[in-house]
């Protein structure tokens, strides 16, 4: 068995890690396209190493730059066109979406069409269009593997189990880069501050997602797409170690966890060889070594933002694409010094207030919310 | 559907609890024979409650004795016939080995001959004769579904997973009654205080082997037979906590482990309603609540038995036999005063050292060696 892989986002955090996980097994994967951003030279070193048929680029400017870099044998596509066809026009069977953002809403959903089986790194589709993404993919019998190690997690600890006996799933939260100060304490704080993730390595939007607890309400509102449950089923926990990924209660009172040490390659490699596992070379997890892991409830007035997107989430509709894109907004305001940390809680507040919400959106309805959100956040400043 | 069960050892710490679960599903289960031992009120109790066809004490007195105390239509049987008749001569789906020690060795094996599925709490006769029990239940098709909370763990972590890809599994260790002692400590303590277990409540011998950690021991040579793996991929991990029941380590770094409050009526269950999970009323862990996991590195030197385990199970034959009896032996002599708590682990290691090892025992060459190693344990004093 041989997997052809696309990536959209190659030369981000995921799509990297995703071609290390190839590149120690060249037997089980090849691939046959990737989407990069505006990094031209290291999608070109890419692109030498593993030979696409095809290639995407953001602008036709970087298009040219990154053919003078390459030897000829890929094609070379450019934009909105060259993410889709990375992603819906290829012979791959596996697509790995790892583009930040709702910019993977419509390629996801060309690749699900297309019947391809997608491995899910970027979860703003999901929350943004979970109705209509969740819909395509059943009809289309497509698996939306995930890759997120939070909801690697719950869909390991599902292996072998029947879904009606589950009680509550339960998604671990590091707390971010400002776990341990309180609200006044947010004031001020720099981005360099917020970009500095205790745990994980990650991405810029998602490393302040995180400090705003964001990301953990984008993930549970990811979780309720891909696993099927209801909010109320879906609780999140602070745990500071990141050990335990997440894990699943059972209605016989039994828990069933997945640890490891935090490292992204093994939820992506989980998504590429499923429903095999294949040798890893990330470290193993010695508990005794570890020696403590601690656990604390969820604030909800520490993190009005997970509260948000619970909120969002049950109201359902058009409500879940306005916090991601408010958010999507604010976060690129912060990180360009414009607005302080504290600012991007209240700029997603207010455009949900400001918000009609549609219920049974669909695609043009989302977009059309989306960006409004993003208008609407940008106006607020 | 309604599955049938024999208990053998039905007024036990394990016993009682399997009636206990059996009582809240009565659609579930019925009660098919009882095997007590020498506490009739109780047996006469359950067997009131349970109205089973068939019940069985220790002796012909106290058949008698029970027989004045029960309604008519429950056949009463007493001694090893009994034992035997309860476990393999009833119209019983399901046989629960709740019986303490290798007395349980012929009729586990009797029940696997008579084709039941068999709830295995009794972890000696796997110990004592593990090649000899799993052949059988091999060949008869017959699955040996694990009680012990921990091999519970393991065989809830291995759902819907390939045995091929396990690298490693863990067994978690409260340490006993007697964990935070150094060894010098230990000179001298008392029945009562060895009695006294932090987290469970069990019988007083397994209690004992806990403080000893010859139940670890135990428990890891159960694991070799149950899961069939060589003894370098079984490890053993301090847990005080006992929240972690066990884990398993895949090839790709992911362990999947099982958690729960300590509620030996989970693992009951879970065997008697595999492969389905039902409703419990055991209380749900809240890791907020618990704050905190503690692990340590096992230490070896601390507990020599089991060190003397794993070696036993390493040598294979009739050593783990002279293991478990020479324990079984020790720890009687402890209960009853008439030696200390140390001496357990010496006589343990002596009867070892004057063992001719057989390998490839059959039945009776193992009934000989159990024989032997309780004469040469008591003879030690």
């Amino acid at each position: 068995m041989n997997k052809r892989i696309a990536i959209l986002g190659s030369t981000g955090s995921i799509g990297t890690q995703t071609l290390d996980v190839i590149a120690h097994h060249p037997d089980q994967f090849t691939v046959e396209a990737l989407a990069g951003g505006r990094n031209v030279e290291l999608l070109a070193e890419q692109i030498r190493r593993f030979k696409p048929k095809l290639a995407s680029v953001a602008t036709r400017e970087l298009a040219d730059q990154l053919s003078a870099l390459i030897p000829a044998g890929t094609r070379i596509l450019f934009g909105e066109e060259g993410l889709l066809e990375t992603a819906a026009g290829t012979d791959a069977d596996f697509v790995v979406t790892a583009v930040v953002g709702n910019q993977g809403l419509e390629p996801t959903i060309a690749a699900i069409e297309a019947g391809k089986t997608i491995g899910l790194a970027n979860k703003e589709p999901l929350v943004s269009a979970g109705h209509l993404v969740t819909e395509a993919a059943n009809r289309k019998g497509v698996r939306l593997l995930p890759i997120d190690s939070e909801h690697s997690a719950i869909f390991q600890c599902l292996n072998g189990e029947r879904r009606e006996e589950v009680r509550k799933i339960t998604i671990t939260a590091s707390g971010g880069s400002f776990r341990d100060r309180t609200r006044a304490e947010l004031e001020g704080v720099t981005v360099e501050q917020a970009l500095n993730h205790p745990n994980w390595s990650m991405g810029a939007k998602i490393t302040i997602d995180s400090a705003t607890m964001v990301n953990k309400g984008l993930e549970v509102i990811e979780a309720h797409w891909l696993f099927d449950l209801p909010y109320d089923q879906i609780g999140v926990i602070l745990h500071p170690e990141s050990i335990i990924h997440s894990y699943v209660e059972f209605k016989d009172s039994s828990i069933i966890a997945q640890l490891g040490n935090p490292d992204m390659r093994v939820p992506i490699q989980y998504a590429l060889s499923y429903p095999n596992r294949l040798l890893s070379s990330a470290k193993s997890l010695d508990l005794a070594e570890i020696a403590t892991l601690n656990f604390r409830p969820m604030d909800f007035d520490r993190f009005p933002c997970l509260r948000m997107a619970y909120e969002s989430g049950r109201t359902g509709g058009t409500a879940p694409t306005v916090f991601n894109a408010a958010n999507e907004q604010a976060v690129a305001k912060f990180l360009q010094g414009e607005i302080p940390f504290l600012r991007i809680e209240t700029i997603i507040e207010e455009c949900l207030q400001r918000h009609s919400v549609m219920s049974s959106p669909q695609i043009g309805d989302i977009l059309e919310a989306d960006r409004w959100a993003r208008e609407t956040a940008s106006l607020l400043g």
